[in-house]
């Protein structure tokens, strides 16, 4: 109940800190004989991982998975897939400065009520670098998924500067260092985040996945629908401060006759939709509807600007975050949405399974 | 694991249908010896009720709460508490119409893909007719929270109609048929609505729900963070798409500077924080400030504009919702976002007990 | 975490008191389209249905099952089904005497130090009467596993007289009041437990339950082996201080060579075990052979002879229980055995379908 | 669900097979602030460890235990622990005989028929070598059960050869291999097992584990038991066939006098009872009496006598298994027994403190 579980049956366990020795999880309930090797699961870790452009932390890590169990001639067994990336560039030094202050916008504060005892050493449990089992989990559910269902991000606003939609091109999200799918926007974009860097300031940015192929029938009433599962998934990400579904917050303007998405009997003799005003789900349940979520994720809080905050023994005093941080987390956040969305949507191909044959 | 259980050690496990014989649940993981009576849910229940206004559907359900176990000379012994309400003015006639037609935006078609089987009747487990049991957990898990943390909602928009949050007023909420907090907004309201039930359609809206005194230190690291379960619980609310928490989305337009909520010690030692951009939870835990978490609904799925759809053996047809319907669900929202919270903050405060002490 | 609720895919959770006005409980997880009406399950009440015998406790009740939910003109819906069965006959003055002693053998003090109050009327939420949900759960298990898979139980031993194994006859467990396979046991069981209640004294009992047609493949590897959760069933059965599969505690003193359940192909193609020592679970996982359980019943503990104990301010006293109890829980305990047997099965038929497809 | 987690608040998640590269796990739920190195927990490991006398098998493995996260100054930060052991002494070769065989009393058969790949180098995931992490496990949590509660086994029979409790003696457990409490069963013991293995047989066993100072009020009603729990937990251990609490199975033939632990006021004025024939639970919650439990194990399954069985084909044969087995598993299973109570009394230890505080 310590909450480094999710899922049900396909469940994901995670440990680590930012500066042990590793970090690692287990996945437990994956079906077996799917074919899994390392290498499906690398590139999405490598997509996440930091030092490859200037626009995220310089860092450097191999993030390099290791498959400890669970895979038996280049199969899964049904048994338990232990899998561990090791920590290589963790230099504890550098944090010796906020060990004695909380700084604003992290979960150090809270650490410190909650437990008594933190590790203080780039953020311990709490830095992002856990994510990266995270990323790494997601590609077994994707093996899980199979090649019908195709997950895909992309970076839709960064600061105030959003996207034109009518521009979203699938094919330039891997060709720049944004995941940004509007070519136009991106030079826009670089030279935002520049100025925000030499600013000693940072940025936040607002993520969109989707999921096609998702079959219809996903998800359970009431409390467990796939959308409350998802929008869970994604807001325990790092930094992630809200989360919509299909029209979102939008909704709420629209009226009941322009968001309702009237259905008609498709060539193929399967229900079509006229529109996707509900984003693939309906009661909770998915539609076969493509699946679009957003998430907002606030400014990194690491910045090299002075702020007030206070020390672990009660006294006023200021704190500027120097070091290698991401000026815009939400870049990575990209191929960790999409890890999110895979993991949530195996668990619940999976309880479809059970509870319906 | 088919999803009508929420929370761990603060348990509510619900059933029941629209139009069967009663709704209920069962609270488990109550600590013992917490006074509790009926009195102390109704009003809650009675705040949800529909027909009170011709704003909301002219279903008359009494909504009596009956406590059935779990509570013994006015206090909670430790045992589960089953909770019933039956059912009385369920019409099972007026829903002829749609037996064999998918009404859009409803969950009709996802359970007849996911179950094969489906009781139609005012839209079975589907109908928001089950949220009374969550009114009711609500209002127990209040009493586990006790006296010093107050969750209180309000509608802060209505279609495209916001509030004045300058005009906010606590006290206006319980005053106006809207659980609206600004008493400048309730009559454009009021025609709005008049005008959207006259045109056959309906109105989405935004819930805003606060809780106060809630102590630092509840949610979990990583998977079960706090605000990631109140995404979850207000998600899983029939109709909601979209749910932040503090700053939101609006986070991905501030700055770094701007966003980081900057602290200082109180005059009382305690440590004081200058924003609350976080919305009350840092790294997924609780800091001690005000939880603020605000949540879209879409407008109601049933108009009486016939719009099309396809019936269950697959013709293409239009249907028109006509009966007793919510022109704007989002209003009787309130307290089941209330409610929400308080489960999830009441089981959360169980969690950290167990594991922290 | 209260403990309230078993199984994971196929779930039951309970609530209820002796003396509260109901006891009722939720099955989540049920398959949809499942044939079920109150006659599938009313047997197997009537079965475990206290007073029909001078050998039982004379407490009458109907125990009438009602569902409340989750069938739809005859057939389950995936939706959780309520169930409810009314107290009747609950003479709460008759517990005047205990309400402030504590009963030996009984979890009057162990609730008394966990809880700091108690409902002591009849045991409260510790009184065997629970268990007629579990009956009423298991009667739906029994649906969800469906023909092929049949579950019995029998009394084999009462107090120090067991039975003649080579002289069982499922065919004379419906036939006498104990359960007895052995119809030449039962004279004796009759006036040994006509002796032990004239003697203020009681009785315990050894129960098998079987399960034959069980598929291969149920149970999970490590901690959640079908064995394992069955011992847990079984041990959760009020009184019960022992469990054990196919061999059990003989199997400690059989040489390797003799326990071994060797294996040939047999005329149909599928394979044969020549012996089963195991009783049907190798590593955990359903062999496909039959389930065979054993558990020990531990003698009633209310019993009329006058014995020490203390009371709850803590000084030393004797207690003797009058009024209307079970000489030997073990009989009862049958019914409640068979059932705990297919809510284990149930669950893991589930579980393996999501896993394993 | 797939059965490879234990607990609820302190939850062990485990991984890995005979000849990976490593095993391991994750405890999630710890208290923060508890003192752990490898030196708490790596004595329990030697206990179990394989190859230090002829009597268990000669697979040579350091079993060097290493904590990879959770643990921050030697002091547990309430963040998941990450536990790791390599495997050294795995000889694949020795399995290419049973590759294409089902062991009689392995999980062979069952593994393949449930997940249709399997693992059978050293029986992949079945084999007895994932206890390692279990015992791990088991030391974390007695250092959360803290001084206060003692927890220790011993070997009371060995196949049909029992000790003489009258001379029971803690301090012989540690002075033999067999862990035997009776100093004058030793040599026979021996003895017995060098015929055992002579004869190309095994033999079976049974282990009684006791905890002694645990607090009153652990345990939940109904389902999740203390007892239950137990029961689960030691029938999860592979080759156990029995468990039993208290007076067990021999409580069936008391007489409902005999079996009352009669109560009295303490001098120190705490109850006290006159007798333990219930094991140290009353109604599924620990009374303060010491908690006494007994399991039997089968004898081992790798037995070099020539047997019947048959083919992954589908063809019968012969099989005998050379290579290194212990000849009576039982011995080693008395440290993993005391794990598995452990773990159990830590999980609802916190469990209790969630809900009663």
């Amino acid at each position: 109940m310590s909450g480094n579980t999710i899922g049900h049956l396909f469940r994901l366990t995670t440990f680590g800190e930012s500066h042990g020795p590793a970090i690692g999880g287990i996945i437990d309930g994956s079906p077996p004989a799917i074919p899994l090797t390392p290498d499906d699961i690398q590139p999405y870790l490598d997509k996440r991982k930091p030092g490859q452009t200037r626009h995220t932390t310089q860092r450097r890590e191999a993030d390099r998975i290791e498959i400890l169990s669970g895979v038996f001639e280049g199969r899964t067994t049904g048994a338990p897939i232990g899998l561990l990336i090791a920590n290589e560039d963790a230099r504890s030094k550098d944090y010796d400065a906020i060990k004695d202050k909380f700084r604003p916008g992290h979960a150090d504060y809270t650490y410190q009520v909650k437990y008594g005892v933190r590790d203080y050493r780039g953020g311990g449990r709490s830095s992002a670098r856990e994510t990266a089992i995270r990323v790494a989990g997601g590609a077994v559910a994707r093996k899980v998924l199979g090649k019908g269902v195709t997950i895909r991000g992309a970076l839709i606003q960064m600061g105030p500067h959003s996207i034109d939609r009518d521009a979203w091109d699938w094919d330039q999200v891997d060709a720049n260092p944004f995941f940004c799918p509007d070519k136009n926007a991106v030079a826009g974009w670089e030279s935002f985040l520049d100025c925000v860097r030499k600013d000693g300031s940072s940025a936040g940015a607002i993520v969109e996945v989707t999921a096609s192929g998702v079959p219809a029938g996903l998800g359970e009433p009431v409390f467990d629908r796939l959308d409350a599962d998802i929008a869970k998934a994604m807001m325990s990400i790092p930094a992630v401060k809200g989360v919509e579904i299909g029209a979102g917050f939008g909704a709420a303007e629209l009226s009941g006759i322009e968001n309702a998405d009237q259905m008609r009997m498709g060539e193929n003799g399967a229900v079509e939709f006229l529109s996707n005003n509900s984003g693939g789900t309906l009661g909770g349940i998915s539609s076969g509807q493509e699946i679009v979520v957003r998430f907002a994720v606030k400014p990194t809080s690491s910045i090299s600007t002075p702020g007030k905050t206070v020390t672990v023994a009660g006294r006023n005093t200021e704190i500027a975050t120097h070091g290698r941080h991401d000026p815009c987390v939400g870049i990575r956040a990209v191929p960790i949405g999409e890890a999110m969305l895979a993991l949530i949507l195996a668990d619940h191909l999976l309880r479809r399974r059970g509870q319906c044959g």
